[in-house]
């Protein structure tokens, strides 16, 4: 008997929040691999900011999904079926496998992962490209250096809460900037932040200036819109900001740029786009970092995991833009 | 019988364009120079965009003009009298002389100028802080190299001109956007540039996509607003966009932003904020390179002087705004 393999697919492509309607669930029979190829059983689901951008026709660092595609999601899965040389039976694997319960897989882009070192959803987070755009962004294009004060927008999600950890790791002092007490408490308690800026609360420019008299050396923003606005106003001379995303913004139909862009000319600062997939050459070495400091306790990883079927998918990913998460927001596909 | 000097004061910030309100005309004894002074008769005033900038309260990198206090200004003149031991009677020099006939100064950010060489305008054009924005903007901040495509936005104007000169002798392409067929045509035929774009014409990013298809690989933007925007949407891998000015938005009381700002994530781009001032200690260099392409005829100091006295300053400035001038706006004191 045939196993049959349940899929999310773009139906449409939303304007502002994504609804039921852009999305079809199809399902199909997982075929034997060719030559060269095995199959994966994805096991849990990277739900990320960047999937709205995704959904959206425009030019950008990735061709659009198309509409009747399976969603593109990076996803761990172990392998079910192989016909490659490199991959066995019972691998455990990383990869864009996408919205499915099952992928067909050449291994171009696959990993293989150790989940007896960490959870398989921890390769979604600190162990992941989540992990890996905080650290580059962060050591990179942000070019931090001991003693710097660092400002991180969207905090407790996925690639704040790494990003404020390392920059502690690396001797900076550290402000994150979240939504709620809840998660503005998790950020000292738990992560190491110095302070915590609770943005839901108003006023982020004052607090800003109460907790960065120096002003601020490296802006990590994963928000855009009014914050990114309340940071330029305290940047210090040479300041670095890192544009890592902008979730307040993915889902408006103008964006609303950054009113306050000229204090990059007061502060002779700059504002850099980065995009982790470029330092694939790096990802061992920053992986085994990240491993280290996990193993020392020196980085926690938060996953902020659902539990249910592809077909939770949806509702999952509206999740990112409620601000629900604390952590990696990861659906884990052990039924529904 | 001692001498007068009229100066133009700052009576009252401006909201959008300055009006003749927001001035005061005032007329004094010209003082003896006290020892370590001496006096200047102001022969050019330097007229720029950033001195809208300075007429705001709000924080920059210099103080606000205080109101009250004679209008700051780059000039050109000459000393009349002395008791300081490094400027003697008959010295051409350059310095923040402000808008006013004679000026008493202790030296400080003062320079001698050889007016042999090359016409006292020049000093505040090609050969001044000018030439210099536009030789550490493009080669510093910009990091331009050899085969680069660069856009200039306001390149029939001041920095403009000389930085898309620049980038011409470096082996770059180079294509100026300015306003109207009067300016393009001497940005191609006089100042050397490859192209031209005309934004009173209209539809500047279809002339972009045309005129770089390879994309923009520096951006040189003294403008800012719409521009700004269009040239985000064309940037290649790695662009550089550096933040010179934005005349566009001087005199808006609500700046806009740039609302494609995460074409830098796309493009791994950046944008980097630039003041001239920041050099000072490699002017001789860069001067002395300036002045050899001028004496060799590859750039061309372009300079639109305005003949009247320091009354005749705040309706100078207002050509600036309304794109009047073609180069360095310069107001000559040689009588109203």
């Amino acid at each position: 008997m045939s196993t049959m393999n349940h899929q999310v697919r773009l139906a449409a492509r939303p304007s502002g929040l994504p609804r039921a309607t852009d999305w079809s669930l199809t399902t199909e029979e997982v075929p034997e691999p060719a030559e060269g190829q095995f199959a994966v059983a994805v096991s849990h689901l990277s739900i990320d900011p960047a999937m709205r951008g995704w959904m959206n026709a425009a030019r950008s660092y990735v061709p659009p999904v198309e509409i009747g595609a399976v969603m593109r999601a990076g996803a761990v899965g172990r392998v079910t079926a192989s016909a490659h040389p490199g991959f066995a039976v019972g691998d455990d694997v990383y990869g864009a496998f996408g919205v499915q319960e099952y992928a067909t897989s050449d291994g171009q882009g696959v990993i293989k992962i150790d989940t007896s070192l960490a959870a398989p959803s921890t390769y979604l987070g600190a162990l992941g490209t989540t992990g890996l755009t905080a650290y580059f962004g962060l050591l990179d294009t942000g070019q931090l250096k001991e003693g710097d004060t660092v400002v991180v927008s969207g905090a407790a999600g996925a690639v704040g809460s790494v990003a404020g950890q390392i920059a502690k790791i690396k001797g900076a002092r550290v402000i994150g900037i979240a939504g709620g007490p809840e998660k503005c408490r998790t950020l000292t308690e738990e992560l190491g932040f110095d302070a915590a800026i609770d943005y839901r609360a108003g006023n982020v420019r004052q607090a800003l200036r109460e907790q960065t008299p120096r002003g601020v050396n490296v802006y990590f923003d994963n928000v855009g819109g009014e914050i990114l606005d309340d940071v330029l106003t305290c940047l210090a001379r040479g300041a670095r900001v890192v544009i890592c995303g902008a979730i307040s913004q993915y889902n408006e139909t103008q964006v609303r740029g950054p009113a306050n862009y000229l204090m990059l000319l007061v502060a002779r600062a700059s504002m850099t786009g980065m995009l982790v997939f470029d330092y694939q050459d790096q990802y061992p070495q920053a992986t085994a970092e990240l491993a280290g400091w996990l193993r020392d306790g020196k980085v926690v990883s938060r996953e902020h995991v659902v539990h249910g079927g592809v077909a939770d998918f949806p509702q999952t990913l509206l999740m990112l833009f409620d601000g629900v998460n604390t952590g990696k927001l990861v659906l884990a596909l052990d039924g529904s």
